[in-house]
């Protein structure tokens, strides 16, 4: 059993239009000391694979066909023995 | 000027509904080696602070007042100075 964790960030120069409703907010509510927001999304899989190799294989298969959008998303996975 | 990574996750035994909608998803595409998945949320900021207390303690007080809900989620700061 291997655990993973992706994150999803978009990719520089595409707009996180959350991360700038956050800072709105933030300064909206006093933290004006806040300067730029980026929000991302991070997902942990709990998942059976043959080896490492094959865990990442099939991980970069998951990213590319469901869990990132390879147009406005850069992904990173972190893999770990469970 | 600070740098802050807070991870806002749903506390342990809240159902994660978009998790559970990734998993089935995969296993749809035939991923059936995914067993279990959780989404969560990460946040970056950039803001000014007089030293690594008062920053810790303002990024608390954002996590109290906007960025967690302290009845479903918990949540991790990690800071660095920019």
């Amino acid at each position: 059993m291997y655990k993973a964790e992706i994150t999803v960030k978009l990719k520089k120069g595409v707009l996180n239009p959350e991360g700038q409703t956050i800072l709105k907010a933030l300064n909206f509510l006093g933290f004006n000391e806040v300067n730029d927001v980026k929000s991302f999304k991070s997902i942990e899989l709990e998942f059976d694979a043959e080896n490492e190799e094959k865990a990442m294989e099939r991980l970069t298969e998951m990213c590319n066909k469901l869990l990132a959008n390879p147009v406005i998303h850069d992904y990173e996975i972190k893999l770990e023995k469970n």
